[in-house]
């Protein structure tokens, strides 16, 4: 197993040279920070991924988690390293300072996220679920529930999760069934099962708090009738002492991949005595739940391209240590073999990996960036960065998610037979990341969220101010020479992009919503490769100025400067041209899939 | 997990209705067969499918193969089921009845091989490997391998391989170093080393017969030095004992799937009394192997079609019984939820399972036609199908490869989080299918072997011939109103093919033969794509005849002729459009990954 499964210096070109994350100390909210502090964030959690999380990866897979008794047991890794996540205030990163937090712009939250997700996928959610579960208490909490949770969650003692789907409700929200009882004594008697779980029990941590959506008794039927609740594993008793609050596991589930964390089915109140604790007001919690969903939507996003970034580290460095075969000039058998990263198609297969991990980076990135502007920005400024955030989280998740199966896919094949076999580390992330299009919405979900809301939303103003922005990154590249074919390309791709979403929302007005939304997958996957095509082209602009005066650069600067420009010229010459197909097959909507019964499928 | 892996439907349809199997019956080598011989081979294939075959898929997957002490002990079920195969005569199928074989055609055979492989893909490659290896020694051995060897491997007692790769030589066949040093008494003294060996060693048989390529000593460097061998696990001695033949299993890998069958790693010599048996004249090892090889390519594409099958089946049953969510135009949330295959986005997936497994099985079904004509045609005619069933090798083993990992990751997707738990078996498929791509030549290899070498044989002979069968073909669809707009997206479609093929041919005359095969991948995509297209157009031919008077046809059958109309449809509106982007690129050549430096993926 090799050493590499992510790029300090992409993420430091990423920070500083594309999305110039220190220009946002300016702002008030984050200008105790610095570039020097950014480049600490990132050392450390190198150090962090390199010493603790990456060597544990292959042990975690083949140690999944079990049921020992009435609890979950995990690797050992999992309690050192969210107590180390306490410790190092990692949890808490985002969280205001005044909440006990380090109030980091998430732009340079990304990247201790990243890499944690790059060495160790499973031991990341960890993580991130509490960060994001503590984050919607402070968000929508009770100054009660804030102080009873938070501290023990940022201090990585006590786990959050996500607990939403129920075995009649996957993807189907409004058919959530748990029921909260009203007692008078301010908690709710909760009743019910959840399913698919992530981290929902184990003994890496002292206690697991849920948040978990709920019906209060007698609510409406669909989502407006969901609540949301703090429903913990074991609730704080009189005495401040941990009570178990009857929540069961009854069931452990058996992964593909992403085996060293837990995913569990929970009972809630089989002794009628689970109490929950409810967040915000009655009735609104799915809108305050999208607050966690959108978060953990861009996280999967960024652990989906961190797992194929480290997929093609070790397929690159198996590619420059194999040898076998000879140049196709070469006649003579006898001659020595050459290292396989030499042939042509070996090096397609690595600039599709690379464009898929930097591409993805990038618009995850990008993301981060418009989430911290809307933080610090007020009126018109801040609609606008949370619209562009809104309109793009369906595509920061689902490019990644899809594109990672598929360059992981060819990383394993890049190694051969050796790729099939756990010698390395290619089939795990191949099983790993094979989560990634299924949880926080599944890839159709995105489409249809895409398409049937978020391009409409706000009569197309999301949709406009993403034309404009990468308009903008257009003119921008259009100024260097050697971009301009591309920025010509782009345009194109965009226009036609308009053309679709126009077409579609044609069919939309004479009121088929189901032909409309049809091919929204589709319409999804096109959105995605012209964004990441945009990403891009953002990216070669600072590489071309690099290029131009590389006096004064390190050899490994300008290889990777020429690396960046080789990888943007594949995305261009052989990613965007993908988008022609599903363009042609958006502009011919014909209700196929709607139209056909599914008694056709019967033989 | 459900009940059905294959249709039997289908099978016939191909067999009867698009590639009148029963023609063949009318030339004298296959006179002795008729339909009820060839449905009694489907019958009893699917009782053995059903009965033997998948109630074992997952119990092998769960207890792979293991070495025990000197040799390999698998599942319980091969030795049963190879001695089925034996008594059955499933594999001496197609070897001539004079060396005590059915003469079945190959378009037959097909059929039960595809049923065992849909069943339980691992436990098929112990037949197809014996056949294959049985056939190759018919073809080119001595009398007196053939009557030492052939008999016992028939009966299912001995274990037939390929044993080609080795450390240094993966792709790279010019340079296997297994040396054969010859003796006085005609055997040969082998020494060398094996890796990933399928069936090399196990105890589901008495012995296992290695048809292995070696370097007869002093032999000329490259592919031209390679003799082909018989080396056997145990030789027969002077009584016809068995006697070790000093090969040990010296490694078994862990796979990510196909865990029912064994891959070893073999050490030839270690005690210098491993003997080997020449196979026809010294230096000729690798064309013989090609005959074995190319068989086994089709098998490759016949097994991932199969597993793909199996997936598409056990996707639409979930998505028949899974409810979940309601029709979009259906606001009221308190009304019963529906059967996700009622959702358009599950009928696109399932069309896509579908439209590749069907389509794949097709242009299968055309290769084992070539190669029966070729087996009874003379003259020009023999070569003509000997050409189309060569050109179309690479593209019969890739395409299935490549679109079953995409087709069995799109059912599991089906299933959503519980297609990722082994609850179900499409995470099985997932893992099994993802060998295709590599074994028997990885797509790469095909891609050169397509545009490199059989594209251009015979002046273009070859594709000449294949552009007039998918002609043939489009005129007999434009005689039907209803295919006639398909034929002519066809009819484009080609021409724009034939475009690509002069554009790449120019550039190789051009003297760059890096750069005329820098992406052979993607031509062989192209390539496939435009086949299975036809494949579609060929079956939507009797389809839409059958369609045309439905007076007699029984329920069952109007749906599944429905079925593979909408299917055709799919293929159509959703597939051949990827040609799009494959031809824009493919028309860009400019270099770029022969161009890019290997030190540019520094960093």
């Amino acid at each position: 197993m090799g050493e590499k499964f992510i790029s300090e210096r992409n993420l430091r070109f990423l920070l500083y040279e594309v999305f110039d994350a220190v220009s946002l100390t300016r702002y008030p909210y984050y200008a105790d920070h610095s570039r020097e502090m950014f480049d600490m964030v990132l050392e450390t959690a190198m150090r962090i991924g390199k010493d603790m999380l990456y060597p544990t990866l292959g042990e975690m897979d083949k140690n999944p988690p079990e049921l020992a008794g009435d609890h979950v047991k995990v690797h050992p890794v999992v309690r050192t390293f969210m107590r180390e996540c306490g410790e190092g205030g990692w949890i808490s990163a985002i969280a205001p300072m005044e909440r006990g937090g380090q109030q980091l712009p998430s732009i340079v939250n990304f990247v201790p996220n990243g890499i944690f997700a790059a060495a160790n996928y499973s031991a990341s959610v960890y993580l991130l679920l509490t960060s994001e579960a503590s984050h919607l208490i402070e968000s929508f909490g009770s100054d009660e529930l804030k102080e009873t949770f938070i501290p023990r969650m940022f201090s990585g003692e006590w786990q959050g999760t996500m607990a939403l789907t129920e075995p009649q409700a996957g993807s189907s929200l409004a058919d959530i069934a748990t029921v909260a009882e009203p007692t008078d004594e301010g908690y709710y008697r909760m009743r019910g099962q959840k399913i698919f779980i992530s981290g929902s029990d184990h003994d890496g941590v002292d206690n697991v708090v849920n948040l978990m959506l709920a019906r209060i008794k007698g609510a409406p039927a669909g989502v407006r009738g969901i609540s949301l609740f703090v429903v913990p594993k074991k609730r704080v008793g009189e005495n401040g002492e941990l009570v178990f609050n009857d929540i069961n596991v009854t069931g452990l589930y058996h992964k593909l991949g992403y085996r060293g964390c837990p995913i569990n089915q929970l009972s809630m109140g089989e002794a009628d005595d689970c109490r929950g604790y409810l967040v915000g007001e009655p009735h609104k919690g799915l809108a305050y739940m999208f607050q966690m969903m959108n978060a953990a939507r861009l996280a999967i996003g960024l652990g989906a391209a961190a797992i194929a970034s480290a997929a093609y580290y070790a397929s690159l460095e198996y590619s420059q240590v194999r040898l076998q075969g000879r140049r196709m000039t070469e006649k003579d058998p006898a001659t020595p073999q050459i290292p396989i990263i030499e042939h042509a198609d070996v090096k397609r297969m690595l600039l599709f990996q690379r464009s898929v991990v930097e591409g993805s980076l990038s618009l995850i990135a990008q993301c981060y960036q418009y989430s911290d502007l809307a933080i610090v920005s007020e009126g018109d400024e801040k609609e606008r960065y949370s619209l562009l955030l809104d309109l793009l989280t369906p595509v920061a998740k689902s490019y990644p998610s899809e594109m990672s199966i598929l360059s992981v896919s060819q990383g394993l094949q890049i190694l051969g037979g050796y790729g099939y076999c756990d010698e390395f580390p290619l089939e795990q992330y191949y099983r790993d990341t094979r989560i990634h299009p299924i949880h926080e919405g599944t890839t159709g979900i995105h489409g249809t969220t895409l398409l049937g809301r978020n391009v409409t939303m706000k009569d197309g103003r999301a949709l406009q101010l993403f034309l404009e922005e990468v308009q903008k990154t257009i003119g921008a590249a259009e100024a260097l020479d050697e971009l301009k074919p591309s920025a010509q390309k782009l345009r194109d791709a965009l226009e036609k992009l308009q053309g679709v979403t126009a077409h579609l929302l044609d069919i939309a007005k004479e009121g088929n919503r189901e032909v409309f939304l049809a091919d929204a997958t589709l319409y999804l996957e096109l959105f995605g490769i012209i964004t990441i095509a945009w990403q891009w082209l953002l990216q070669a602009v600072p590489v071309q100025k690099a290029l131009r005066n590389t006096d004064g650069l390190s050899e490994t600067d300008v290889a990777f400067y020429h690396g960046k420009m080789y990888t943007f010229r594949y995305f261009f010459g052989y990613e965007l041209p993908k988008a022609d197909g599903l363009i042609r097959r958006l502009m011919e909507t014909d209700g196929l899939t709607v139209e056909m019964k599914a008694a056709y499928f019967s033989d």
